[in-house]
């Protein structure tokens, strides 16, 4: 394989992850179920590293989200896709409440999501001594 | 430009970007101040949407940073890198503390970081109703 093929493979394989990472998130929002499954691996692994929370399998991955309570939201604000790794920053809204989320997606070599982790970044107020450098909005 | 050549052209763009978030991170675990600076724009903006803080230009920046407590040490979990757009995912370290963080960055035409943005997702107990799902670690 030339270094020009093998680049084009690389952008290929990015494509597929990017078009991955869109349709979970529009199925997602779509409440999509059938839809979100078929593009999960059978043992899709989801994490909560701030719970230390982990669910193993794509029946038990679809039933989180169906079970997950209110009328949740969401919109990509970024998304990096990256050979078999895509990295999302969501705007999560639940009624008139906002959060960030920031989601990493693997994808296998076939182009379904094996893996998905979920950082849940909350507010809070910033620490004294550094007022000096920084606005606030 | 042909195809093959717009997609190759999008593959270098990747790479610098790539090369520019692996170099922040290392000059920032090697309090490379020089080095730091000179990889950002003179406008470089930077934000922590947690506490809805915004600092601008390069040496507000870089001050931040060495004034930024602690003998913290940053590791590279993920690093997705697409056109002038990077996230990384870092494990932060102070002491026997760790944090995960989800960094965004812009990249200019030129290579230069021309935005940062910082999650820090703190640890917090799950909400009741998904133990049926869930395992915890």
């Amino acid at each position: 394989m030339s270094s020009v093929d093998a680049r084009v493979h690389a952008v290929d394989e990015t494509s597929t992850t990017r078009q991955a990472a869109l349709d979970y998130v529009d199925r997602l929002e779509n409440r999509d179920w059938p839809g979100l499954a078929a593009m999960l691996t059978d043992d899709v692994v989801y994490e909560m590293p701030q719970t230390r929370e982990r669910l193993r399998g794509r029946d038990a991955f679809v039933r989180f989200n169906i079970e997950y309570p209110g009328d949740w939201h969401l919109r990509i604000r970024q998304l990096a896709a990256d050979g078999r790794v895509a990295a999302l920053w969501l705007d999560f809204r639940v009624g008139a409440d906002q959060q960030d989320a920031c989601v990493w997606l693997d994808v296998s070599e076939h182009g379904l999501i094996s893996r998905v982790v979920d950082h849940w970044p909350e507010p809070y107020e910033p620490p004294p001594g550094r007022e000096h450098l920084v606005e606030r909005w």
